[in-house]
């Protein structure tokens, strides 16, 4: 079969590989239907040393089932399926708190730490089948396949940010980045009920679909001018909660900058620093939180999918590209140039 | 009249000073009956340089109004009054929300900010006098006043780090930190009723009080071995809460390595550093997070009062010793060699 390999920073190639096969009694074999490239896939797209690939890539995907192992019991043959970007088997006790990204189980894990497995092909083993997948009520060439598509990562991952930031309709929150992830984390404040959602992003077809999610202020400037202006319309007090969608050392100063005293911070980006300031002169000063992490999409997936089912919510907006598995190389490379927000691939 | 002052680290001086006058028509002019050593105190006794004193200290303090400015109107002369450690105006917006020390009086701040008054004196002029004082119904002479003064900083300091970290019936509680602030966080967590209490401290007279105070485990190893033993007690997952009641980066280091996923790290130990680790390597992995900051002491007084005035908790049992003004730089050196626990001081 044909699937992507990730062989360093800026080269990404579609290649033949053999078939998945079922390993364990607990895996699926899924031919998929739709993935999608991720903000995230950027980071290694920009920064990968040759000696760290070639790597399997991609952690989104809806596909069907082709074959189940002995112990999968509520999944056969047939079933669309869409994956979280983290496999658990959803039964161990952080599962049960909500918390799949913890997940304890030894086959747990992320997509993106399997060599030997990614999205972006046309068929994949999945570990812990029954735990990691959920079932789509709908054909695999529906018209909400896009927005059904978003709940393998970045809807879930903003509502994450806006949930654990504990958004609600007394809160007044800023929405750092305006990429998949930031956007629909407009969007899930907005279902949260948020009072005013400030989005700071300069790209503005972006920023244009933020406010259609909900944003009701937009800030372009970044940095301290960013900071002046998300101050200017707080009264000077800056927002409830920041959601930080980007995970670049400039967005968590950014975050600073404009959290209220006593406000939080909920992270869902990918942090690309490990040190960052969090002492007196910072977080701890005004009492200031920090929240978030890998979102438990798993968690949200069954709560977000009848919003997506019913057409309320339409998240999918968030892809403006579709390619064939032949064109992810040429996705990454729009992607990485700001020419694309979010580009869906059909096998 | 006669205060203590801070030349440098490790030089504490009792000396005569001007006597306090009421400079502004909200102040409040207090002779101060009781006071105290913080651990706090402790950092810039360690470190502080000439260049930065000299500078009147003490931030807790229990004592009598003797004159009020034109525009009090709560207090009067003769009343017995407990002054937090930050000065607020307690109408403010922040101060509506419990922030009371984000107050935005442009008179609001830290009593150690301000190098011309201190607690550990004879008597003390108190800015914005009916937003931060709180009266006492009872003698200076009580037999309460020890835990009554503890209302000033340590006890709601200890019981913020537990309620920011959201301690409840189900909560698993590890304390980093045996001085007054850990044991009295004990004593929160217990009062909100924590599952388990898990105290990390050294000195066994200390740790001691903290299973009088409610702590149902005592770990005495420090480091990699302090978090191998928190571990084994919570099989393998840590605790649900850390409170952090020491400040210095060896004790964040051993929150990270104790904190269970998904769970909180609740900071009230005055950091002492100001980048600190909270990348995917470390915080963000497990969705773990972070809050805390300086306690809103004023928020809670009236809440922790009642119990201390019925005797059924004995937060002045932190105070191991007692001295007059005079004795308060050898209280310094006492409490900095670790000889005493806390020292009160009787003007």
């Amino acid at each position: 079969m044909r699937a992507t390999l990730m062989y360093e920073a800026g080269d990404v190639r579609v290649e033949e590989v053999p078939d998945p096969v079922i390993a364990r009694p607990t895996d699926a074999l899924v031919r998929i239907t739709a993935s999608c490239i991720c903000g995230s896939d950027l980071w290694p797209y920009g920064s990968m040393s040759a000696a760290d690939g070639p790597n399997r890539t991609g952690h989104e995907f809806i596909g069907l089932v082709e074959d189940t192992g002995s112990e999968v019991t509520t999944l056969r043959r047939g079933d669309l399926v869409v994956a979280p970007f983290a496999i658990s088997d959803n039964t161990c006790t952080f599962c049960r708190e909500g918390m799949h990204t913890s997940c304890g189980n030894i086959m747990a894990g992320f997509w993106d730490d399997l060599v030997e497995e990614g999205g972006q092909a046309e068929a994949i083993r999945v570990p812990l089948a029954d735990g990691t997948l959920v079932k789509l009520p709908v054909a695999p060439d529906s018209a909400l396949i896009p927005s059904l598509l978003t709940l393998a990562d970045v809807f879930p991952t903003g509502y994450h940010a806006a949930t654990a930031g504990g958004v609600n309709e007394r809160t007044v929150v800023s929405v750092i980045g305006d990429g998949a992830v930031g956007l629909l984390a407009v969007l899930a404040a907005k279902l949260l009920g948020a009072e005013q959602i400030i989005l700071m992003g300069r790209h503005q077809e972006r920023t244009d679909l933020g406010r259609n999610f909900g944003a009701t202020d937009v800030v372009s400037a970044r940095g301290e001018e960013g900071i002046e202006a998300v101050r200017d319309i707080t009264r000077g007090h800056g927002t409830h909660v920041v959601l930080e969608c980007v995970g670049a050392m400039p967005a968590y100063e950014q975050a600073l900058g404009v959290v209220r005293p006593g406000g939080v911070i909920s992270r869902v980006g990918l942090p690309q620093y490990e040190q960052a300031p969090i002492g007196f002169g910072t977080l701890f000063r005004h009492n200031n939180r920090l929240t978030g992490g890998p979102a438990p999409v798993r968690a949200y997936i069954e709560k977000l999918m009848p919003a997506v089912l019913d057409g309320s919510v339409e998240p999918g907006r968030v892809f403006d590209a579709t390619t064939g598995l032949g064109g992810v190389p040429a996705g990454y490379q729009a992607m990485a140039d700001r020419e694309r927000l979010k580009v869906l691939v059909k096998s």
